[in-house]
């Protein structure tokens, strides 16, 4: 196979931006975490990361491994696929502009984490309950019209796509975003769909893409779930 | 000239990491916001960014505007810089990696961020003050080690440096961080400092760079206050 990605088997996280990219462009790949078998699974992921020989460790997962080179950060890995994947226009300052993009949907996906975990990873959700409610407030208020409002404004700008005339990885990050915030958000989500016609126009055109919504029925979409990035608490959404 | 650097002109922030890399390579540049006269200043910045007619309108300073192309987010600014600044090598690889080095460097900027702005942007330090304590906590112990350690090996498995054997924009990054974690924690810093051996020297090199050096010396470089990433705030370090 020509890339391998290793990421959690048990959450779409971070990994699924990349799981998109690949199942959309219908890239000889595998999920290396997911399977079993000898060189497979997490125990392989994990050695992998600790591998001391590594030229490149990645810090953590998702990384894409193709032939010797092992490139980590979901954006990164973006980067690199797109031109490869056709999945982002050739020239120099759209591929910028694409890879600044999912910058952003990098930084927002830090902000979904945080209303759940807004004291420490390593302390479970129930311990930081009362400083997450604090935050989703602010985040539902404040954060998540700024950044979709931005997302939808460029989508309009450009006739219903982020980045060029085709499908694009951004598309489909889109696609993941406006699916996280309806499973995690579901009342805010809705009450302000409205205001991003164009997104939402865009995240349907890409679950009828063939390729794309096979992958959404088959077994390798992971369903979402409450150790992910987008989890639906509901007490957090209440006011 | 042949750059125009956009960003807050009264912090470091993370303009500060595009500012070094730009008076180490002794680019052409002008570092807009700071300036004053037409089509200077803060307000040439916000309209610069709320220009309609932009093709690709930065969400956030800081943004770097060449001919006509504007590019945001530091990262991204660096990555397209590096090659043309010889502060990368030119191998594709090298240059993934010393991006995906960057990006880390982004994550845990947030991460410095949110120890002081757990809750909200939009709320006063002051009133997230309980929360930002408990946050610090799980940050010293925890996350600076994590991230300062893993650097550190870096450094260590490739001589000294981060990227490559000639000084980076990777290097100067870290030169940066350090700084930033000797103002803002200077207790907890001075007592990790020892397992960042080749880290510390790296530091102290990038501080000798003659270049690096006359910009640190000069009023270009602001020094750290409790507007940007970096503040001290003694009362999150103490127990």
């Amino acid at each position: 196979m020509r890339y391998e990605l290793y990421y959690w088997p048990g959450i779409q996280g971070r990994g699924e931006f990349v799981r998109l990219a690949l199942e959309a462009a219908d890239a000889d790949y595998v999920d290396v975490a997911r399977l079993s078998g000898r060189g497979k699974g997490v125990d392989a992921m994990l050695s992998l990361m600790n591998d001391g020989k590594l030229d490149h460790p990645p810090f953590a997962p998702p990384f894409l491994k193709t032939g010797k080179l092992v490139i980590s950060h979901t954006a990164n890995i973006l980067d690199y696929l797109g031109p490869r994947l056709d999945l982002v226009p050739k020239a120099e300052h759209s591929r910028i502009w694409a890879h600044q993009l999912q910058l952003l949907v990098t930084d927002f996906l830090v902000e979904v984490h945080d209303t759940h975990h807004p004291v420490a990873l390593a302390l479970y959700y129930r311990d930081q309950k009362t400083e997450a409610k604090r935050r989703t407030r602010y985040f539902l208020s404040d954060r998540v019209p700024k950044y979709l409002d931005y997302f939808e404004d460029v989508c309009a700008a450009n006739r219903g796509r982020m980045v060029g005339r085709a499908l694009s990885y951004v598309d489909l990050s889109m696609f993941q975003l406006i699916e996280g915030l309806r499973y995690a958000f579901p009342k805010t989500t809705r009450k302000l769909e409205p205001r991003w016609p164009r997104l939402i126009a865009l995240r349907d055109r890409v679950a009828d893409v063939p390729r794309v919504a096979a992958y959404l029925a088959s077994k390798r979409r992971i369903p979402f779930n409450e150790n992910g990035i987008f989890r639906h608490y509901p007490e957090l959404e209440s006011r």
